[in-house]
This record gives C-alpha cells, structure tokens and sequence, in this order.
C-alpha cells in the first residue's frame, strides 16, 4: 500500500483487476491489514462495487509507512516492515510472481536492487517512461533512476528497453536511438560520444543520434539518455500543458470572437493536452532487477493501479527478464 | 551574409533596421559585394521598398561562404575570408561596434571565441536562448554550444545569463535557477551537486535547484545547464506542436462536430503553439566573448534580422559586457 491515496485507491485497483482477470491471478495486499480490510469493505459498498472472493487475495501485514519525504535508501533500511520491503521480500521468496507499487520511486529501486538483486551482467537497473506520440509510445530510458552514467550503462538501458518494447508492444525489432544534439556520428558530448561506440557494435536495430525533436514523433521505440536528461525532459514535457492552457486563456480573453472559440474547444483541447502527462498511462517498468517491479505514480487512480497489475502479469507470461539475461549474456560473449 | 535566405533576407532586415532607427546607427553588409547590391536594389524596387541613405551604409567585401554542412572550427581557419571572419575583424579593429548573424551557429562562436578572444575569467563564452513564458521570457543558457562544463562554468553561464536579463529587462534582481532533477539541495548529477555550491555561494539570486517542469512557468529569469541538456530541452520543445497538430488532428477527424470545433479554433491554436517556437524570436546572445554577437536562425526573416539589429545596438548601449566583466571579478575576488 503506497501512494498518496494508499490504502483506497490500491485496493480499489486490485479489486478492478480481480474482476477483470476473473481468476487467472490472485492477488496479495501488502500493508496495515487493518487498513486494508476496512478499504476492501468500502470497496464492496460502492454503487457497482466488488468484493473479490476470498481465495483470490491475500492479505500480507506490514505496518511501516515509507512517505514522499523519506531517503529512500535510509528508509529501506529502517522500515524493515513497510509495505515495499514486505512485499518485495515475498516477491524474493516466490510467494507472489509481481510487485507493483504507487510509493515512493526512490525507495522502491532502491529496496527492489537490496532485496531481488540485478540481472546477471546489468551494472544498474533503470526505469523506464512511456513517451506519447502520435504512433506507439516511445519507451524513454532512463527516466530518472540514474543520474550519473557511463557508457556502458547507455547500452544496458537500449537492450533492455528494447526486450521491453519488442515483448509488451510486439514489435519485432525496435527502433533505438541515442539522445544527442544531432544526428551526425560527430555530435555529443563525452558520454554519448563513447556510448555511440557500444551502440553501433551491438546487435540492436539501432538508428544512431537522436534530438530532442524526434521524441514525440513515433519514428522511435526507444530513446536512451541518462536519468538528469531523461527526468528533465519529461518534467519538462508535463508542463508544455499549463503553459499552453495559460496562453490560450490569454487568446480566448483577447475579444468576444475568441472567447466563444475557446468555450467550444476547451473540451477538446483538454483531451489533446492530457496525452502529453505521461503519468497518465499508468506505470512504468523497473527493468534490470530480478524479479517483476511495475512502479506508478503517487496519484494513481484504481484505474491506473489495475493498468499496473495487468502489466506486471504481461511481464511475468512475456518472460522479459529471462530475454534481457539471454541478450545480455550474448552482448557480453560478443565484445 | 549568412543562413538559409541569404543575402535578401539579411538585407531586406538591414534595411528595415535602418529605416525604424532613423540615423541612430548605421550598419556594415559583409558578403559578396556584387551579391548585396543585387539585393540592395531588390529591396528599394519591391512596392513600399526603402533604400538607406548612402552615408547610413557601408559594404565590406567578402567572398567566401561557409555553410551549414561546414566544420565550425576547419571553416573558420581555411574560410578566411567569409563574412563571419571579415565581419568579426572588423568588430575586433573596432570599425564596427557589433555583429550579427544568421549563418552557422557554430562557426560563429569558434571565430568570435578565436578573433575577438574571451572577457577576462570567463572560461567558456555561451549562447544563451530566450525561452517563452506566460510572463517575461526566461534565458536558458547553455543553449547548445558548451556541452560537456565543469561546474565553474555552470556559474559563469549563471552570472552572464543574469546580467544579460538585467540589462536586456530592466529585470534588478533576475532569479536564476540551476537545472536539477528536484528542489532538495541533494538531488541532481555530480556536476549539478557541485554547481549548486558554487551559486550558493555566489551573490547571484539564486532560488535554487529547478526542475523541467519550472522552465515554462515564468517565475524564472534564468535556467542554467550544461549545452547537452539544453539544446536536447529546446528541441523538444520545439517538437511539441507538431505532435499537437497530429493529435489534434485525430481529434478533428472523430466526428462532425469535432471538425467544425478544429476549424473554427485552427486559427488561435496556430498562434498560441507558435509561442513554444524559441526561434521566431529572433536572435540569441552569445556571451562571454570580447565583442557583441547576436546569432539567428538560418531561416530568419527580414523582421528576425531587423530585430537581431535592434538587440545588438541595445546590448552595446547597455555595457553587458563590461557588467560582465566586473561580476566575474567580483566573484573570483570573493573565492
């Protein structure tokens, strides 16, 4: 139970999701069992509301709360007892196949990296962001999990962003790009001047240097940079909205004419605009460690919570982990 | 001469300057002579054309071209004799007081770097881009051209943004941010935690760590970063209504209703996206150097190029530089 509307809409979602698979999965509830009974009750009195049967969800006590405001290394020491340590620990002892969590990001990659382990031959897990775009989304890698980078780590992030693509979206041999400043092989800095090395001598579908400007437009599945670029250019891209929503308020105050034209595509336009909040899509995969982690934001809605359950399942039955081994493995007996 | 429409572009925006400045400064055209008096003379004869007085214009000849598939450095020492190279001489002798340029980016900053030299303690001259807001625009500085910095630099670049939006918007205290993945004074990559020292203990007003998501906002002056992370941020964001039109497409393409709403609002969405479009502003800075630089979009308009004009004039009526220069004395004399 994490997220800033733990327990409800958690164990909202896990209801969603047991209704929905209607028995291919049982579901375990990590936290403060009270709490979670009580939400599960609220649950089945709603308008529609669902009470999954007993022997498809488990209850596992874990008092400790992790917040926003924790050092998500310290905490995971301290709070032996919290959700996302409980849970990952029976995650690690095969009691549950999948953990999904909407706490605190750090805390749980953190936990994650401590308790399952990383893949044989990955230096560092990463997190990955479904970008929107007209076409497929584009998985960016890293997001913000590892700010500092070697080259090396440029490559671990495009293989296993490419399995993740290639097994979740069906796409036989994903597009990876490098994030520069231009094309040419030239463009850079010293990072991805190196990195482009190991990039253009693996066996992944790899396009070169990206920009910026190629992110949003579907002509790639994978784009790679370090988590400082990554985490900046998505803050960067959920805000282009409110800037827009402020400028469009300045055209519909401009005259009667204009007022009327944004009175009738305000609803719209909305809709366009919600599209660029990646956070809407409802979680993102922590790839590189061993075992299924899907993490989901603080605000996630049951809905949102439910999108994580069922991808956690579509990664555990598309074997990514053992593909990501498999690649690795081949990569490493290549150089 | 320079960029995509020279040299009618360059000229027609010359003119324009001339004729809104009314005798205030005159302007030397450095390019191929024949070329610009072709284009002088296209100028006068379109309807409502202006030809200046000959006494408020020079030309300076120079025939050789580097162009955009050009090696910035390489082009400048075996192009002796482009406009970029004759022109910034001449600024260096003094016969002309700035210099502006729609031509190779980076060809201009390495021959203004190598013929007009460094302002003393500045390690790394920058370029800095205006970035759109809902209030006064917010220099992003680097914008490209430094892209691996040591955090010395990242100060440099603070110092000088700051001092161009004092001069430049009457701003007194411009707030200046450092570019991080979130606010706490522990968040960001190993150069931004070191950075973040150096502006804490600078008399800057610095507000701190920034996030991508307060570049837009408007409570800004300046953002500094390296050139990697600021180049790859402006592209994106130039990207952004182009992946608005697609969607926004879809939208229009759902049922009647919606298109009628996307025709009627085509108009005022064109000019609120346009906004995000940093190059139709006309002009960046580049600072740091020992002369006034102001470099435009190769595709600039005659009114980007008139406004370029106007821009440098007021840089060199505001000092910038030697503010420039007593900051940084100030600062190394404080460490």
């Amino acid at each position: 139970m994490g997220g800033d509307f733990a327990p409800a809409n958690v164990v909202a979602g896990a209801c969603l999701a047991l209704r929905g698979a209607a028995g291919r999965f049982r579901v375990a509830l990590v936290g403060p069992e009270d709490t979670i009974r009580a939400a599960l009750a609220d649950c089945a009195r709603q308008p529609g509301g669902f009470m999954p049967p007993d022997d498809h969800y488990t209850i596992i006590h874990a008092p400790d709360v992790i917040d926003m405001h924790d050092s998500a290394t310290a905490a995971v020491k301290t709070k032996r007892r919290s959700s996302i340590s409980v849970g990952l620990y029976e995650h690690k002892a095969g009691t549950v196949h999948g953990f999904v969590s909407a706490g605190n990001t750090g805390a749980v990659m953190s936990a994650a990296t401590l308790i399952l382990g990383r893949i044989e031959g990955i230096g560092r897990p990463t997190i990955g962001a479904l970008v929107p775009t007209p076409k497929t989304p584009c998985l960016m890698v890293d997001a913000g999990a590892n700010v500092d980078c070697r080259p090396r780590h440029l490559l671990e992030f495009g293989i296993m962003g490419s399995i993740y693509m290639s097994s979740m979206f069906n796409i036989p041999t994903p597009r990876v790009g490098l994030l520069s400043i231009g094309e040419e092989d030239s463009k850079g800095n010293a990072q991805s001047l190196a990195a482009l090395q190991l990039f253009r001598s693996s066996t992944l579908n790899f396009v070169g240097n990206v920009e910026g400007r190629d992110i949003l437009t579907g002509d790639l599945d994978v784009v790679v940079c370090d988590g400082f670029v990554g985490n900046v250019i998505l803050k960067f891209g959920e805000s282009v909205p409110k800037f827009f929503k402020a400028k469009f308020q300045g055209f519909a105050k401009a005259n009667l004419w204009n007022t009327a034209i944004a009175l009738v595509a305000r609803k719209g336009l909305r809709s366009v605009m919600k599209e660029l909040d990646y956070q809407e899509h409802g979680g993102v995969p922590l790839l590189g460690v061993n075992g299924v982690c899907i993490i989901g934001h603080g605000k996630s809605t049951p809905r949102a919570i439910m999108n994580m359950i069922y991808r956690a399942e579509e990664v555990i039955q598309k074997s990514v982990n053992s593909h990501i081994q498999d690649s690795i493995a081949h990569t490493d007996a290549q150089a």
